[in-house]
């Protein structure tokens, strides 16, 4: 099942070292850390091997691709012996990866990344390409009436107007394209009901939003151990202090809301009250691809003693993503193949804003995740079995 | 259904703790934050109610029990106002208190400590007594040829030499009055051959070990975390500072030796392998009844990045272990009534080194505790619809 | 030596705390723990007693100072018993708060302030005393012609509009009541040209800004070990976590912005660079009088190396903060004797935002202050010689 | 002023980042980041230039001095484009690296190893020559008759028996070849009356003892500052957690208790009390040559209220360390060239165990490092007004 990944934010930290990572694993010199999908409970015959993915993309930037790879690895985030292990497999990349469209009206420049799209299909015989936005945080979007349904929206997008944020343009020509979306940015991507619409109607599944990689997947893991002991948590506070691209985007406060604004929902929807506290994001440049973030939790337990609880999170946010990004599109594209259509809420344990799903506890998204990957290998052993 | 919850080690500060809360929640002085038989997916008709429970003990020291609850209060462990507003209700438990029995043999000792059991529950007209060890951690036992079966117990207990360890005798003591126990200490407790075919024998469940109230509860969410995420755990250490009668005790190396042990368990059982590192404790006078532990964790990730985590707990473990307490024997209680036998496995939730469970992950746990204490429910339901 | 101490924002935590300590030491019921001045390097003749210190103050709200105390008792900040043991002397102190002068124009409400401390001075019959401000901080300042000086400022004053801060407003009073200042908050206070000039012209000390209590006071010491062992710190990002009274009020934008400069002063002039990284407040009610501060910095050494220090201040501003009070009005009563004139720029010790005193490096300030106070033990003994 | 440093231990991680860096800084290739006496305040003509440095040294290992370096680099320690820049003259320092004398008696390899430094020195025609030891820490030594003075010293050497620890037995053979001797390690060294006489004997300087590196550089800040605010320390814990070759060495209980002693002083001799509290050295392999420590010190104010700090250290030692060692080997060099005689207690700056200096607090130590430094200049500057 030769499967497309094309990357929206190609030339970026994350799909770097998602491309590095996968061209690594596809050419057997690294192994899959990281990776869910290579996880006992997960692994099996409905998801393309890492030997089938094809990488493509989008970017805004002309980077050459090696150069970021290099980049990356000068900073620790990936090995430099990889980057120079692969030279004709980055430069089969950097051939397939495009400018961001050109044009008037934000109609055709749908059209030319949906050619885009397809072209790249045709060109490597793909059996579905699943598109992957990692490009940098939007502010949230303004509200359209050309967001209400299809036929909406195309009239809008024919106007002269930015009907759509740039993630859910991209999301609209992937739709158009035949393509199953995934958010991995807080970004508005396919959540908007013309876009949702258009997925029902091209049988088509999307997922996001959001990538849980550091502060909140060990939120995730938290909150709710201190529901399941009834403790009452009177203050979560965080800071989080980051470098590289993402962080420099996040000094646009309309960027910066936005993820906040997803990393404490996990809090009022696992507790069941919103604690006192907020959650802050810093750009210090200098601490580059890596973040460091810390939490204050207070709480209280029998007969109201008061106590607290502090973490520090040191991680790389690259190498944290990077393994989910490929998971999510062999995820995605098994889910595609067995004829899933709409959100894919089942995959709500890599995000921090899951579309559609209630729970937000790590362990609870997890069984989900497990229970819905077990069914699609059902389904492919069951066509196995029929074919053979 | 009237309880009786007899402590051993009924003077310490978790028992107190235990009894002034026991005694508030009766009273309608205080909630049952921390009370996990009071969440909405545990609560119901087969658990005993607060006010049902009536409270003995042993203990080898004679502080007077208010004495006791006022300097925890001044500690800052519960509200002074409590012990207050409690005199009689305290001075009925003190009544109810005695000192360890004394005698020539094992043997004589324990049939002196069941009948102190039978004693009160025959006074109090409970419908049952479950005793519950919250004295200090003993070092690990020494084997013994009478630790087989219950006919070589009985009669080396009849002999000079120590045979069992006091946790053990107790639990033995226990069983013999036709009582539940539960151990919520790392001690022996009921953990031998012989104990465990007498509780068959005499159809009485028993339960333990380790109540897990602090940086163990962490590690039973974080680990799990890691091993969902497929990230390798490649260091883990900790260092435990406490004071308190449980901190001087684990200046005993012994006692710490057994402690540390029960910590580490979580690791290689949930991670499937064990990482460098080590727990220490430590006793720091000065910390009083709060206990601090920090720990360090460094783990890798896609193509072998390495990152890493801290974090610092800080918690009243009298607080936090004092409503487990209450938990344990109203579930203890239920499983009695329900006509459970032998070691109840699906209390994993509450431990630090449980019974027969191969799970140490906090939501795995909690999923079978759920259903274990539904299971119950039902059955008291449909024994009050028989009845009605 | 009877020394009025006359605190602004008398019934504010500060104030409380620093009142209900002082009295406690003048009835030998505590310890002069936190007290600076009471040091063996400090300790001597100079310094009034603290048997010689009389309270008064000035505050906008009406709380009665017991309650107030009680309530500080009740959030763990000094000990119930105290209150409880000095009604008569807190009564006493209670008689001499007033409420904030009221009056058409600036000028009418400094003279009455003026009336109220000169009133306080003479029914005491004290030898001097001093105007200590801790009240809660304001924005920073609007320029004004007024500032310029005292003839333009009393002009001004006399007209409709708010010329001076509050702050600013009870340093003029205090001035032209013949009083020493002391500002220990981040207010403007006595920092305007007028004001100066005022306080020569008067023959009077003044000092401030802004007491070093917590995260600064840290600062003062980590960044001279970072410059003196020529490591290049890169970033240091903070978070201070604080409820209370304080905190409420750094909602407020401006007064969150006078205090954050105030404390990222001291890296740039110790340094002698300013490294990346913000320092943010937040107000979080639930931490009440404790503040957690915590603060990353990265750094690097020899051949670049990439090295990183974490801290976390969990402290009680009101209680680190009263014995100072109490240093300052002690000191300054002496440099007033003495005859000092004009800023005592030999108190940098005890400010985040030293008056016209180049070091931030705290034990330069201390070297500083020993001598400084050393030389004013010598003039009293000097003093007490010839008139024995 | 030509001047060569001897290290003992030359293949060591601390002696090879010491011989990278001397040689990028003679080179240009580096900066003297990390090395205090390239300050404005130390720098001056009585320090040989880095230019001036010449490496040679024993160790009992024969690993490649270049693959010590690149394993360095590999782990992040420093450069490893300095390593390939440097072949030539990391060969030439090969070149002047011995093996470990061996002999019968301690006497013998004693001329072994002086042969060894005089060979050295006559060979680069260097004007004096510094002995560093930078070894792997040895447990505290046993007494022996023989260190009570020069000639029972001789006697003792001449026997078959293990009279010196094998530090001392290096500083002895340095001081018989008119060599200053610096101790970088808690052991032994020169810190026995029989070497401090034959150091007196022969006019010559030592120093020690123990670097101060990490998170005793923190405390020698810290503790001053509780100490010149009054706070009482109360508890003050720590775990060190570090990996590379001084871990593994300290997993010996000898070594480790030599270390820690080391560590502890320096809060007893600053506060005037030992607090309650212990620090703990812990070998984690896979942290390699970067460090982490963490410390928790609960410290009471005004009134009694209890506060807390919490600091992790994450440091690289060798690259803390390498600056020092520097340092060190130029201002023994000017002292010796200045005639000083004796321990060099201004060099406490430098050390956790100071040898006879009384001051823990690293800004006193630092005032007297800068008139130390400051004199030596002024004694240079006028030997050269006289020649010129």
């Amino acid at each position: 099942m030769r499967t497309g990944v094309w990357l929206v934010g190609a030339r970026g930290s994350v799909a770097t070292t998602s491309i590095v990572g996968g061209l690594a694993l596809r050419a057997g010199l690294a192994g899959p850390a990281g990776c869910v999908t290579e996880l006992p409970e997960l692994r099996g015959p409905a998801l393309p091997a890492f030997a089938d993915l094809v990488f493509g993309g989008h970017d805004v930037v002309t980077t050459p691709l090696t150069k970021r790879a290099e980049a990356l690895a000068a900073a620790g985030v990936l090995p430099g012996r990889l980057v120079a292990a692969l030279p004709d497999e980055l430069a089969a990349v950097e051939d397939e990866l495009r400018p961001a469209p050109t044009g008037a009206t934000q109609a055709v420049r749908a059209v030319a990344a949906a050619r885009d799209l397809i072209g790249f299909r045709d060109r490597h015989e793909l059996d579905r390409l699943v598109v992957v936005n990692v490009s940098a945080t939007e502010p949230p979007a303004h509200p359209h009436p050309g967001h209400a349904d299809p036929a909406a929206l195309r009239a809008a997008l024919a106007g002269p107007h930015e009907v759509l944020p740039t993630s859910s343009l991209y999301a609209y020509a992937a739709l158009e394209a035949g393509c199953p979306y995934v958010d991995f940015t807080p970004s508005t991507g396919a959540r908007l009901p013309a876009l949702h619409a258009l997925a029902v109607e091209r049988g088509l599944p999307y997922a996001g939003h959001d990538g849980k990689t550091g502060e909140t997947l060990v939120k995730s893991v938290l909150a709710p151990m201190f529901a399941m002991r009834h403790l009452r948590v009177r203050s979560w506070s965080g800071l989080n202090l980051l470098g590289g691209g993402d962080g420099a985007n996040l000094v646009d406060p309309g960027a910066n809301a936005a993820k906040v604004e997803s990393k404490q929902r996990v809090l009022g929807e696992t507790l069941g009250y919103v604690p006192q506290g907020e959650t802050r994001i810093d750009f210090v440049e200098e601490l580059g691809d890596f973040k460091t973030a810390w939490d204050l939790i207070t709480f209280s337990g029998f007969l109201d003693t008061r106590m607290r609880m502090e973490f520090t999170w040191h991680g790389c946010d690259s190498a944290l993503a990077a393994p989910l990004v490929l998971d999510l599109a062999r995820l995605t594209a098994a889910a595609h193949a067995a004829g899933e259509v709409g959100p894919l809420t089942e995959l709500g344990f890599f995000f921090k804003d899951p579309l559609g799903s209630p729970s937000h506890s790590l362990t609870e998204q997890w069984v989900r995740l497990v229970n819905f990957t077990r069914s699609l290998h059902a389904g492919q052993e069951s066509a196995d079995g029929h074919a053979g």
